[in-house]
């Protein structure tokens, strides 16, 4: 069975417009709920239906395209692949749209190889992965695993607008709820973000465990007061209090251990005029780690900045741990489909931990899961340089092939 | 001669209800061109028609009225004061206003009181002091002293909106160029913003220096990047590089001098999400002094910091010193007048320097100038907490009102 690579790479490329930067490389803006998110929706569902996939949308926008092989008892259950279409503000193209697509050629190439699986397939994209406007990330898969309800979810806002609402406005409002303990099984391929693959000189690589997660909402309170009339020892500097926290935060990275990091990825100035001392800041702190443990340990290192900068500046401060996910182990019969595939097709794989959140770490606690990497160019993603070659969209997606054939065999 | 306090009152809570805002305190939001730019300068306009003065709109939006009295000569060139009506974002309700409608109230205490000036009196009102919108501030000052042209003014523009396009849609594109080198002399009264008034227990002070101010524009280059993805040691982060520079800023102004001052008020981060490592950082710097070798040693410890995080830290860096003024002397026979006038009303003064950029700065480069300071509550200003007693506006409107009778003596 032989995928074909420049299927994949037409639809990848057709994906990347919708939303497209005017700027050096392939940068993209794919938001839930804007224009540029509907088409990437609306082409999605095209693809689906060209490849004679029965289509469907659920009530928080997730869409799965299923093929039920005649070779497949009516009550099997499914072996199911993804990713997720939306992107970060300023995003690159493969993030995401490469496991949604890759996961659509795989079909096509078992449909057109006459293998018979005795499972359905399914082709999944889940609803704002990135966390960009509605939560805080991993948004459509946390229903599918019944971790979220739809109520709550439709009833997110950005401050202006619901879920509900921005899905109607699309046209993605569908119905019932994409339940992934229904599946057998499940697989995503991802860019790897890193650069491992490339110091090993391989193309794709398997994950055994994905790190946890926690965001963390800072904000300090200082007093805004007019920048040439108040005397240096006479001020509460909300900013300079926060970029002493932005430094902690990079010193406790770097201490608690190697596979740690640390991140204060948004900071908000208020009023934010060059001439006025500035009186709030608020910040989003982002930290991960394999080990639960380490996660805390770097959570405390940033609350005890907080206290410091409140006794020793005079600001008050906020701290809030709003999202957080614990490590995720990979599924043992899962990771040897994709070892199998992998030697099937002659590819060496390289085992890694994913330093990045993906909705498989939702599926892991519902059905057996699993993920691929493609090789990423100087380890760069969420930019326009994000790069992935197409030989290497191509190798990865012969081996998440290969691995979903053997799942529903 | 007495000032009515009651009638200065009524008009500076006239002026504090546009763009007044829904916070604890008086906070008010007038940008340049806003509806309520607007509704400050129609109402202003109209208490100038009110109390008989003659007005005139130039083409860049200052506002003038004049009081001409029938024992001036035709050709005695007129004592001006006044200050502006725009305000910083979430500003207090009292700087600028004070200044302008003082300057009102002032010509009205002098036609109800008798008094036969041999001078004509203009009541001032500048455009965009406080450089918000169109430029870095004093804009309409820039124009009235002939440092800035009116059609460059008139092209200056947010991104989006030219001023010209800005001044008519409030219709308040007025013609031909209010000339302060015309005037006699200048005063201007305005509130502290500064703690040493109330720690002396004085009501009203006398300006003797203008501090300098210089406005830089810093950018910060790293490599926006997954924050899970990315190690540690692998990243170019553009926030905590710019986080030193901030902490720099502060250290160089304590370093420097006693009267020096250095802020980041304003810093944007882009890609500014938590999940992604900022790739950009935008800064605004304002520093100040009396001295301005003082401003200037402030300004060389700025780049040397940047030149240090981009050998310490891999980041590019741009600095531009995009706005610069040296630190203006008043005049002696201003400052006598004021003197005169306090002591006539029985109102000790203190001499003290002004930390804040005032438009007089500017028509001190072509007449005689001086400057009139009102206590102000803790110091505070460019915040809706800003406040100065009815008592202190109107011991300081006397002052004022008999400085500019005894000028135009």
């Amino acid at each position: 069975m032989e995928i074909n690579g420049e299927r994949l790479r037409e639809d990848i490329e057709a994906n990347a417009e919708f939303g497209a930067l005017d700027v050096e490389g392939n940068g993209r803006t794919v938001i839930t709920g804007t224009e540029a998110n509907r088409k990437a929706r609306e082409y999605f569902v095209e693809r689906l239906e060209d490849a004679g996939l029965d289509v469907r949308v659920d009530a928080v926008g997730n869409i799965a395209g299923r093929w039920t092989p005649e070779s497949a008892p009516r009550d099997a259950k499914p072996v199911a692949a993804g990713s997720h279409l939306d992107s970060v503000p300023e995003g690159g193209i493969f993030d995401g749209p490469l496991g949604v697509y890759s996961a659509l050629e795989a079909v096509r190439a078992m449909r057109g190889s006459g293998v018979e699986p005795s499972r359905p397939i399914e082709v999944v994209s889940f609803t704002e992965e990135e966390g960009q406007r509605f939560a805080d990330g991993l948004l459509g898969s946390s229903v599918a695993v019944g971790e979220r309800s739809v109520e709550e979810t439709l009833a997110l806002t950005d401050g202006r607008t619901t879920l509900a609402d921005a899905l109607e406005t699309m046209g993605f409002d569908g119905e019932g709820r994409l339940d992934a303990s229904e599946w057998d099984s499940w697989l995503e391929l991802h860019v790897e973000q890193g650069k491992r693959l490339e110091r090993t000189d391989l193309p794709v690589g398997t994950v055994t465990t994905i790190t946890g997660i926690t965001h963390c909402a800072v904000e300090v309170l200082g007093e805004a007061n007019h920048a040439g009339a108040t005397p240096m020892p006479e001020r509460t500097d909300a900013l300079v209090a926060a970029s002493e926290f932005v430094r902690d935060v990079e010193e406790g990275a770097n201490e608690v251990g190697e596979t740690t990091v640390g991140t204060v990825g948004k900071l908000n100035v208020r009023p934010n005029a060059t001439n006025v001392v500035p009186g709030t800041v608020e910040m989003g702190v982002d930290i991960r780690d394999v080990s639960y443990d380490a996660m805390d340990e770097l959570v405390s290192l940033a609350r005890d900045s907080l206290s410091r900068l409140e006794s020793e500046r005079g600001v008050e401060t906020s701290f809030a741990r709003e999202f957080d996910l614990e490590p995720t182990e990979m599924s043992d019969r899962c990771r040897r489909a994709v070892h199998d595939a992998g030697d099937a097709a002659n590819i060496e794989l390289l085992e890694m931990h994913s330093g990045a959140a993906h909705d498989t770490m939702h599926v892991a606690d519902v059905t057996d899961a699993a993920m691929l990497f493609a090789r990423s160019r100087d380890g760069i993603s969420h930019n326009p340089e994000e790069w992935t070659t197409w030989e290497d969209c191509a190798a990865a997606t012969q081996v998440l092939a290969g691995a979903l054939a053997s799942l529903a065999r």
